[in-house]
């Protein structure tokens, strides 16, 4: 029932929030627009009820339970539109070369540690959840098997859709008695093939634990304060907050809020043996013992399955500008983003850049965009947010730091937005590049960190390796030194893959930088982490897996090389 | 030595910064204050020598090498002063009973599968330390054996003073292997006896690690900007980074740049059995497997001796006002908060709140510092601080929002600092209570994270408890929630103590707080961890420490309780 109601407006949750827990409960809750629509709790609920809202209250009844869809994110998108945006991509997809592909292109063989499930294991699990969430379906086995942009697929004969916590925590002790493995899943949107099976593993997907338990109303003195997830990513029209979690998901506010690892106030967890562990917490602070919550944020469900998940939601502020620039070269981006930083200092929230490839990209296949420019083209495009208290000194700030800007000559030209539709259209420019991607062909994507001043080199190198053969595509979060690296061809090449491979990851890491800054290494990766990571670090973290999942159920064959944590 | 050369302003290291590693390396930094005075690295080359700076660089040379004093934060008091102030508090304490005491008031044994140190084993030091660096003057393990409060005291007969990662990992590999029980130790600034031994524990004292290996000098384009660190703490005069990571220190700007676990980009860490793991980097964004750093962050030198630190920097912002208020009641506080975090959003960088009796009891027992409202008292006092770009708009902003407080009746009387004079003796009023309370006689501190419209409950139902045996002090962190709950006798008697604990942390967790915000567990609360996390998570934390350290050779009787992690 996705996209039921068509709650299109909804840019994100806002919550009161208090920085602290009560004794009081309320499922109030704003879900706001980029154009500032808000809607109150109860017109909402009826139609919000399989999307975001319900009213299961926990036994600790402070704490969120946010492991929803925080859906319809972008304005002029309606759920319904997005549905059928994936059904027609994964149309055009499957006319290209349909198997796992990247870097997993030589797929990792079964581990025979693993049972095969029989009719007496889903009896099981159907006395568990009965019969509807016990799926054998071909068309949702289907859809469970695959990622969104086809690039992985699995063979899992079963698809689980528990409905709380302790019927995961049930699945999890008969999987690992019976030492089956199993995948979680939650919106699916993986970029790195983390959220599908790579063979034969049950998944577990927990879409229907999507309730707001409860939160916070901070502002018992003025309860039209709202406030926001300290998140805001492209798949933001369908991921689901415990995978954001467990992907320790970046996006486009992380240069203003920064990492999960200090957003998230707690989280409850099921082992690979079924155990719950309770984190969860609503103080901003507490020191008692290790923080084993910031284990389980970015292990991408191989340590346990995310159930509950309590977030510090920041303040919305009044004032939001959006301005979207056109600069002739990338020097002069960085130049920017240094200046910007000093002069829009804590007001800044995004600065994203995008090369004119990626723009080309968006014009060519995106519907209902346009230039800002005309036919105007420059070779880099900035668009920089700064969110505020105080409209007049804020927009006093911008233009003062553009005016500056233009003089050095670190701007061609540059549009500030005068409405909350001219935001939204620049906005779906930046956001709109992956979704252009997948309706141009095959993409190779990467995601990587690299130091500001070489983050355009690997893109210009790869484009003198390609020649004509493919479209290399550069763009990302510049504020956080995070490129994302496209490229895109017709069909998927095994010619095309070899030219990319291993030289991407092998420039990264000699240049210092993250084969993965917020992607997470799914099954795509998990056996490049060396270059990103040191043996001893590596050895670590398989010797915290097998603590966790001596038997390497959970998401077996993601994130770190199978051989250190599975027996074959 | 130190404090040699008496680097009195410096407030902060400030840094420039690049928010992404480079292949540029310099030593260059600054030093500057609350006055915003700054000196360049060159004339302070040889005055820091001791103290922050360093020419050590490792082995991936743009790594900051942070485990380094960040000295002389006050620029009213010298390094001198500050070691005077020590020295005296101590002879006055030392009039007190001098034991452990509080919660730690029944000694944990000593765990006899930990060797005596013999000596060959003292030889086998002093052949990789050197002989000084491997001391046995009575003196230095008289003062390595002691908190500087004089709560906590070990019967160690042997402090190590490594300089280096590789004589961290020497020392531990041989510890480990003769089973001999170490303790970590920094600027000994613990308030919870986390830094001293319990018992006869080899003290590994890493003051001299505190170089500067390196930093990203982000600003190409105007070296004139610094950087801060996210960091603002009362032991700052002494305390160290390593230290500060360690026990995931809060401190006064956490309200502003948040957690440690979101401001540290990576570690170095030397665990039990001496093996060195990189977990370093200076991306801002990395999610190549799991987040280990983590696990370090926080866990009191229990799982491994933190060698190194990269740090992310804030920016250092041109506009900063500090406001000093007196409110009738704690409702007025709370409000004023709310009100605060609406109008003032991205700007507050502080809000601290200090009562009736924290203001006695500093202008009773510090000299130089003045009631900023002449005789009148109140009985609740707040300081809000901004930071920000722009003076103009900031203070606009401040005065804007302290009119309307003022209008509704949140505040009685206040002062805004006119000079960095005035700010300086406003911060020392709301700095100066742990010192004061020094002077005073014995002092039972409790550090809480307990829901803001309960916080202050503690504090009057512990005054009606102890009536006039004790006085009963209220402040902290009022925008985190942290009180710092403060019991101040003439000397430290067990019928006083069994009238606050267990109440206290009864108390908080039936309030479902935590019994420490930001202090740690140390050995003062190594058993009472259960009133803040589950028997399942205390038992991971446990599986997690033995994993780490098998023979429990690190910081023994801490954290945790000793029946889950040592044999006997």
């Amino acid at each position: 029932m996705r996209g039921r109601g068509g709650i299109a407006a909804s840019r994100k949750l806002q919550r009161w929030w208090r920085g602290c827990p009560s004794t009081a409960i309320s499922d109030d809750f704003f879900v706001s627009g980029r154009d500032g629509r808000r809607m109150s709790a109860a017109p909402l609920a009826s139609a919000l009820n399989n999307v975001v809202a319900g009213g299961e209250f926990s036994n600790r009844s402070q704490m969120f339970h946010l492991v929803a869809r925080y859906k319809g994110t972008n304005p002029l998108m309606k759920l319904r539109d997005y549905q059928s945006f994936r059904h027609d991509s994964s149309q055009r997809t499957l006319g290209l070369k349909l198997r796992s592909f990247g870097s997993a292109s030589i797929k990792v063989p079964r581990s025979t540690t693993f049972s095969k499930i029989n009719t007496e294991d889903i009896c099981h699990f159907r006395a568990i959840l009965g019969e509807k969430n016990a799926i054998q379906d071909e068309d949702r086995l289907s859809a469970a098997n695959s990622d969104w942009m086809k690039k992985y697929r699995g063979s899992s004969q079963l698809l689980l859709t528990p409905g709380s916590t302790e019927e995961v925590s049930q699945i999890l002790q008969y999987c690992d008695s019976r030492q089956i493995a199993v995948v979680p899943q939650g919106g699916n949107t993986s970029l790195v093939g983390g959220s599908v099976p790579v063979h034969d593993e049950v998944v577990i997907n927990i879409s229907r634990m999507n309730k707001i338990i409860s939160f916070d109303p901070v502002n018992l003195y003025d309860s039209q304060c709202g406030f926001i997830m300290p998140l805001d990513l492209g798949a933001k029209g369908s991921c689901q907050i415990g995978g954001n979690v467990s992907t320790n998901a970046g996006g486009l506010r992380f240069l203003r809020y920064g990492s999960l690892h200090g957003n998230i106030l707690g989280l409850e967890v099921v082992l690979a043996n079924g155990s719950v562990i309770d984190m969860l917490s609503t103080l901003r602070k507490d020191n008692t013992g290790y923080d084993l919550k910031q284990l389980f944020i970015g292990s991408e469900g191989t340590l346990g399955i995310i159930t509950k998940v309590s977030v510090l939601t920041p303040p919305l502020l009044a004032s939001t500008n959006l301005v979207f620039l056109g600069c002739r070269d990338y020097l002069s981006c960085q130049k920017l983003l240094m200046e910007g930083r000093k002069a829009l200092g804590e007001i800044i929230s995004a600065f994203e850049f995008m090369d004119c490839a990626s723009m080309e990209m968006v014009l060519n296949h995106l519907e209902g965009v346009r230039n800002p420019f005309s036919s105007s083209m420059y070779d880099f495009y900035v668009l920089i947010e700064t969110t505020g208290s105080d409209e007049s000194s804020d927009k006093l700030k911008l233009e003062t730091f553009l005016g500056k800007s233009m003089e050095k000559g670190l701007i061609d030209d540059g549009v500030i937005a005068q409405d909350m539709s001219q935001t939204l259209s620049f906005w779906r420019l930046r956001e709109g590049i992956t979704e252009a991607l997948v309706k141009a062909g095959a993409v190779y994507k990467y995601d990587l960190s690299i130091p500001i001043q070489k983050l355009y080199d690997i893109v210009e190198a790869m484009r003198t390796r390609l020649g004509h053969s493919a479209k290399v595509l550069g763009y990302g979060h510049l504020g956080d030194s995070n490129l994302h690296l496209n490229i895109s061809t017709a069909a998927y090449d095994d010619e095309v893959l070899s030219k990319i491979e291993p030289f991407v990851y092998e420039w990264t890491a000699a240049n210092r930088g993250s084969i993965s800054a917020e992607h997470g290494l799914g099954v795509m990766k998990a056996d490049k982490i060396y270059y990103s990571k040191t043996p001893e670090a590596v050895n670590l973290m398989a010797a915290v897996k097998r603590l966790l999942d001596p038997k390497g159920i959970l998401n077996p064959y993601k994130v770190l090389p199978s051989s250190l944590v599975l027996p074959n």
